[in-house]
């Protein structure tokens, strides 16, 4: 194959970069914005300046706005009684997903992890401190990801912030919806045994 | 979901215009990139706006290039005697991806279509006309694609383009490498029994 232009190559190289990109696709992205119009090229290069200029953290809770306060922590109309603990922005936007939880969030940014040097300090654990001596906080799930990492941090975080009042919970874990049992690894179905619930 | 701020949402936008990423690949990229560092970014943004400012079309072929005359038009070891008429540019690459095919190229911009208005002042004729003038030129190929188009095209071209010495051909057309005989459509079939040949 002859050597494509210097530009072209930058940009299969940049898109090959995102998730679920390969360079088959990132070529075909790159040879599609090549064929269109410069002026519909334009938005797509502004969109990308302007992210990390526009939209940052939530102060209260971490995740992403370009206000200073995000629309969930400003929404009168949320259960300000329970608070959801998530590691990530993305993970926000999950739990939205699910249309009917209408609780305030809280990003830490990351989960512990010794191994990479993630102390309690480098999460936004202060944070959800100072939110925790708001007395109309009554239960804190802790949606960390079901992983070594995730579990220790969940445990870690409901030992340092248990006060009275406050119930800690922790999101249920098991052979997902539409799973086949067969194909579930071992230790999902022990966390599947644990939580198991009496039928109504 | 909570509304997504404006510039993040602008980004999903433009990703989800790009060839084979849906809502949730461009959502999956976008929330990719605002977790990456700034300056990681910064080389996607440059290379989008860089792309149709550096990289145009060679003078003499039509392929991709960022100087006047591609590196194919000016390799001294390819076949100057084979030229081989494609739609677009990246036709080109395909052909170059078969590895041994050794020819020039010529690029027409498309497909004659009078039902879009397309018509062979709207292609680059003028161009192939004049390259035939070239003495050396002893086959063209037509490479436009199996449709009805692109086979009007073709006749078209051998037609107004005939003169001595040169020979005018058509790519194979019939059941791809690979391809399953029971779904291989009526329209392929035909064509590869009208491209049979002798078994050498």
């Amino acid at each position: 194959m002859p050597e494509l232009p210097a530009a072209l190559q930058q940009l299969i190289a940049e898109l090959g970069k995102l998730p679920g990109v390969g360079r088959r696709s990132a070529e075909r992205m790159a040879f599609a914005l090549l064929a269109s119009e410069p002026d519909d090229v334009r938005p797509l290069a502004d969109a990308v300046t302007r992210l990390h200029v526009e939209v940052g953290l939530c102060e209260t809770c971490g995740y992403y706005t370009d206000r200073g306060v995000c629309p969930i922590c400003t929404d009168p109309s949320r259960d300000e009684t329970v608070l959801c603990v998530v590691e990530m922005p993305v993970d926000v936007i999950a739990f939205e997903r699910t249309g009917g939880f209408r609780a305030r969030y809280h990003v830490l940014g990351g989960v512990l992890s010794p191994l990479k040097g993630i102390s309690p300090d480098d999460l936004n654990v202060a944070g959800l401190r100072k939110r925790l001596q708001n007395a109309s906080i009554a239960e804190v799930i802790l949606a960390t990801s079901p992983s070594v990492e995730g579990e220790a941090t969940a445990h870690y975080l409901s030992q340092i912030l248990a006060r009275d009042g406050v119930r800690f919970t922790r999101i249920g874990r098991g052979v997902p919806m539409g799973g086949s049992l067969d194909l579930a690894d071992s230790g999902t179905l022990r966390l599947a045994l644990e939580g198991r619930r009496a039928i109504d």
